[in-house]
């Protein structure tokens, strides 16, 4: 395909990103934790959740045992934790004494108190993927920190923006927090005309500074949530035209320039 | 559990947040794309896909006929059309129209041009979920814009941050994008000590003003990616406390105070 470049069917996984979160389970009566990334919801009646899992895994044993498993999520600040868990196994380390561990109504799937979202499921079923395994488990309960909860229409609802999870992707690799929404579902589709599909315009926006304006105050170097700003000797604001695919046009520079020095332009 | 307040199966789905994509199949031999978000890899060897689609989808019908689908991943200045592919069903709306639909190895899954990354997939295998059906599928190749991409060790890779797609939450609903990477997989868990096992420390380190210093240039207000500054009626920077648990800990706050003013206490 013109313009595009094959990369290789693995790229697809950096591609993608995922919440990364700690499944849980007993094995050999012992709770044990395992740092999964790919991971989602399969399902809404009833609510279901499904995941892959490296067949090497150690928690896997004790889901497919009791048939139940626990999603258990940290938040950014406890990314060392996760990582932890994903660089021993549960075979060689007991993850069972992180923390008091606590059960619902499934009595075998362990959950761990310390993480702000805590899950746990029933096993459905299970599929052999090779070297990996996907898991579909039914979603019992949900048991959340207060202070991510927001008053939904049908009652306290977690808040994705305050759990503030660690997204995973191949890519770097990295774990990443996520953006400020910047649109609604259902919503802003109908804004689009399909006369005016048009392809990612990575490079064709991009920020003009007059520097006859420019004050030097570094605003839009502390704004830019991609460090694409610098000063330069003469002190004045520069971009950084090089990684402009970086850009998520979220336009803080523009706004956040108290001398209006900073406009939009297409080449 | 103590310290957690139970809010029902559903907000597992506001806790899980995932890449939204266009999911394109031929039906009745014309190119169709229904929006998804609930997908992740499945496996390694060979690379694989997973996604739950909602049974009553249209292009369902095409993926098993042909046993092929793709994955195509707009970009957030693309959200409108990623919107708009879920709000139109293709029993209705033609949107084989959009752009120039290219195909490659399986010959029967179109894939969209216009979006940074498209990817073509043979059927593996599909599984009843009640409302959902889960399909999982071999990556077969993987195409890309060359602005999206950055050399690694082992040829051209697809950089997420530049990628910049949509993810998707039911919390709000919302579209978002990706924050700068915090951490690296697979060894920011060395740092970790078991002993030191923490709950999500949400509301214990919060930022502390010294107002005599502050010069009310507004670069906290301004760098930090949730809003939670502003200045006061004497121009002085105030902290959002009661939105605290939204603070993604970035510091750029106190890294771009010009003077020093912001500092970080713990209750």
């Amino acid at each position: 395909m013109e313009g595009k470049t094959e990369v290789g069917p693995f790229q697809l996984m950096s591609a993608i990103t995922t919440t990364a979160v700690l499944i849980g389970a007993n094995v050999g009566g012992k709770a044990n934790y395992m740092a999964i990334a790919w991971c989602a919801p399969c399902g809404h009646t009833p609510p279901s959740f499904m995941f892959a899992a490296n067949k090497t895994h150690h928690t896997n044993k004790g889901i497919i045992e009791n048939r139940s498993f626990s999603i258990n999520i940290p938040s950014v600040d406890q990314v060392k934790l996760l990582d932890w868990c994903g660089l021993n196994s549960g075979a060689e380390v007991d993850k069972s004494a992180l923390c008091n561990n606590f059960y619902g109504v499934t009595h075998t799937a362990p959950m761990m108190p310390i993480c702000p979202v805590c899950v746990e499921c029933s096993l459905i079923e299970h599929h052999d993927m090779n070297a990996h395994t996907v898991f579909m488990g039914k979603v019992e309960k949900v048991y959340a920190n207060p202070d991510i909860l927001v008053q939904g229409p049908h009652g306290p609802a977690i808040d994705t923006q305050k759990l503030h999870a660690n997204m995973f992707s191949f890519s770097g690799p990295s774990y990443m927090g996520l953006l400020a929404p910047h649109a609604v579902p259902w919503s802003v589709g109908a804004e689009f005309d399909p006369k005016d599909a048009a392809p990612a315009r990575r490079s064709n926006e991009f920020p003009r500074i007059d520097t006859a304006l420019c004050v030097g105050c570094g605003n839009c170097v502390g704004s830019c949530p991609k460090s694409l700003y610098s000063l330069n000797a003469e002190g004045k604001s520069v971009f950084d035209m090089e990684n402009i695919s970086q850009c998520t046009h979220c336009h803080h520079c523009i706004e956040g320039c108290p001398v209006n020095a900073i406009s939009l332009s297409h080449d």
